[in-house]
């Protein structure tokens, strides 16, 4: 039974798990699937009422009835390197492959249809919610008189994106900046604001979650740093506890949004509350582990094997 | 308590069914996700564990805590007639919109994450075999080796798209078009090609499930007729009853979808098999309604004020 790995060439945190999985002898195989068709090609046949699948790559072809388990990590976009890409071919080659491997029973993490709904921060919010995390109180408005009204209900206020940053054009920062109650919110008409209340933190918190286990890290806040995404730090990350309530909730949430691996971000307040900033489906773990020391990669090798 | 249309401006089809929901005098909002932000307006707040969402559109304010059902029926893309639109205008819109109404307990004809997944050939094909429906011999690939062997063995083929006519661009008509087993496959190596056999089919059968219920419709073939939806034919569309073993795979292949609407075409052979060709969850009903007179939109507003 082997493993699936669909990734772009160069990401570091999957050849730690790549080395992981080499370590136990499990089979895997990884794929870009920018190289498909090209240096990767594929075949699905239904007859009868059954169905066999076939992906090639790297002289190696491995049969859609031996997959134990799917991880999407960093995957490029279907057809990217074909020799004449465009958003048809683009269109069609995503339909072959994902249709491919959703007909299968193979594991996901995560399954794109998860990590799409768990991208979509305005119901995150309502997830960690009813997840009965603690969730700093937030609006997402076109209305200026409801900005202008959160801002002089909560004073201190920070803004951000609601999708993230803008994907295709030149990598821009949105780093989450900190605003007054007398800012000019008229410019809110023209597009979705995110406003949240101020959360004055003495340290970030990243816990990550893998199939059922959870690593919880701190690092002390710089003196007046709002994100910490930017910006640099004489602190690091160190292995924490993740107390019961938390893990309560991680359970909720995971539950709710059908993931197998999560990092969740909170800042953590002056009477230590973690107050709930963000899931991400996707992110990082390659940082915390070569501070921390905590075995993440083994763990999602120990998962994609089982 | 309010049902949402999702729709265009210019949608009869959604006319069919505004008017059954004003003839039950069921409140409802129709809305253009391309009208906002500007005609249309939105507010989301997440305060104490709780959330309240509000939509605003031509002087009437909704709230998600009235709001009954979705149909998500023939949207534009967000912040479309925006005065300055942009790929992240329609992201942050986006994410905005539907995250506050997936945060909502509103139920869904049908739900976005259902419909991206049912847009997916691939999977259809494979869950159309659980459910028992009679699926022509498939194979979607891009090893020439592997079309020209499936063109040999069935002899009678047809190529299609996978994902359908390329979207964004010019309209480009895609017919399934049929081929003979000695056609050239060198090219399926550029993309993934989906050929299937022919089936000789007396007649095309549309069947429309709404919410439970089944609505079967039938027109005899033109002489040497393909692809149904495209060429005319002096026949019309007439009602005809669903056979058990068919409406028990279209419970199980709506089951296994989350659809709680779906469009079904078939290929009815000389000897009377339905063999399934495609489910289309955002179907049109409208023409086979004017044709049959089967009462489809107004089981559409049933469904949504129930």
């Amino acid at each position: 039974m082997t493993v699936l790995i669909l990734t772009c060439r160069q990401d570091v945190t999957a050849d730690m798990v790549v080395a992981r999985l080499h370590d136990h002898g499990v089979p895997l195989m990884r794929l870009d699937p920018a190289d498909l068709p090209g240096a990767a090609a594929l075949s699905t046949e239904y007859v009868s009422g059954d169905f066999q699948g076939y992906l090639s790559t790297g002289g190696r072809l491995l049969s859609m009835s031996s997959l134990r388990s799917i991880w999407v990590r960093r995957p490029g976009a279907p057809a990217a390197h074909a020799p004449e890409p465009s958003p048809w071919l683009t269109a069609e080659t995503e339909q072959a492959l994902y249709g491919m491997l959703y007909a299968t029973q193979a594991r996901w993490m995560n399954h794109p249809s998860a990590s799409a709904q768990a991208r979509c921060k305005p119901w995150q919010l309502r997830i960690a919610q009813r997840s009965n995390f603690a969730v700093p109180p937030t609006v997402i408005t076109t209305f200026p008189y409801a900005a202008r009204q959160f801002a002089e209900q909560y004073g201190d206020i920070v803004v951000k994106a609601a999708s993230g940053p803008p994907s295709g054009g030149p990598p821009v920062a949105l780093p989450t900046t900190r605003i007054g109650p007398d800012a000019d919110f008229a410019a809110v008409s023209a597009g979705p604001t995110l406003l949240q209340r101020y959360i004055p933190k003495q340290a970030d918190v990243r816990l990550t979650y893998v199939g059922g286990r959870m690593y919880a890290a701190r690092k002390p806040a710089a003196e007046g740093q709002v994100d910490g995404r930017y910006g640099t730090s004489e602190h690091t990350w160190t292995a924490v506890d993740t107390p019961d309530r938390i893990a309560r909730a991680v359970h909720d949430f995971i539950d709710l949004a059908g993931l197998a691996y999560a990092a969740f971000d909170f800042a953590e307040d002056e009477e230590g509350v973690w107050w709930f900033l963000e899931c991400n489906q996707g992110g990082q773990f390659g940082f915390i582990e070569l501070e921390t020391g905590q075995p993440i990669a083994e763990e999602v090798a120990r998962w994609l094997r089982a």
